[in-house]
């Protein structure tokens, strides 16, 4: 494997945390040259709608009231917003965005309702075809 | 890597809509003629249960009602059940599912308890034997 | 990819179970040879606090009250715990577990705060440095 080989991201939750999460390992991919190629599904793309991308979400059930209060200190401090990050990603490196056309269906979306982070919609067979070398992770 | 490099999948989740993502993903990649390999751990073995495998199972804790009623609308519509999804991976393409032997220790279950899309039981070990090379996912 | 290629791992979950799983693919991986890099992020980098290491977790919510009692019966028949089993890994195999320097200012930790488990503490880049071969998870 080489040190530009693509990172492809199936980005399935929908959870403050886990977003960050995905978008500052974007960040730090894309500032190392690697492609990242994100897939979203279910309630990660949920959260793309341009009309939520700014909304309060959940973190992990885990987290607790103190890992709640400790993330809304990050923010209330200053800390990037995870799409915030993702955009910042997108000037700095090669970052495609991809909406999943199933995921699409199921929460009843069209392309125009989406933020315009998201570059497109595909299905998972073009998804696999770009995602067949490189690593592969599940978010 | 190879486009014929084999996915291999931890599979850990008990929710319908993680394991629906684990039988798209995996019948998108049985579809380009990648083989799968699936390995059951926890919740998502207990998921295979011959006597379960039908029932309704929670969604992620973020999907909330609006989440749950989208899930249970496309499936009145007719989509196909995750299980029905890796039937048809399966007589599409090379996919084979093993149960997590601590997993079957934790959860008390038996192969004979098993579902038959569960083609056998083995160690993290011998997973990993075979998950050598190629890509590697944890849902 | 080699045999010998390393395996990475984004640990970014906070319950027992998932801890639990991702100490046991490290254990196994270790014992094949192949060196396994750790990435603690938010919750798991939590549980990684001295004072908390041995502190009873929650599970993924779908466990529900019946995978409670799996888990804690097998806790008393005398398991390992998800540290125990990666301290073994580190006797046998080549195991570094780093913490994330975001997610230390997020919970606001000293690396004196940690359990022994953890090696030292880097940023993303410096984990994507190490992680550009061999296969990747997020956990």
């Amino acid at each position: 494997m080489n040190d530009d080989d693509p990172i492809s991201v199936v980005l399935f939750s929908g959870t403050d945390d886990r977003l960050q999460a995905a978008a500052v390992l974007t960040a730090g991919a894309a500032a190392l040259g690697r492609p990242v190629h994100i897939f979203l599904q279910y309630w990660a793309l949920d959260a793309f709608r341009a009309d939520r991308i700014g909304a309060t979400l959940p973190l992990a059930p885990e987290a607790g009231p103190e890992g709640r209060a400790a993330v809304d200190a990050l923010a209330a401090a200053g800390q990037q917003s995870w799409s915030e990050t993702l955009r910042m990603a997108k000037e700095i490196g090669e970052v495609d965005i991809q909406a999943c056309s199933l995921s699409m269906d199921l929460l009843n979306i069209e392309q125009s309702e989406l933020d315009p982070l998201v570059d497109g919609v595909e299905g998972v067979t073009a998804f696999f075809a770009t995602a067949s070398s490189g690593q592969l992770l599940f978010i």
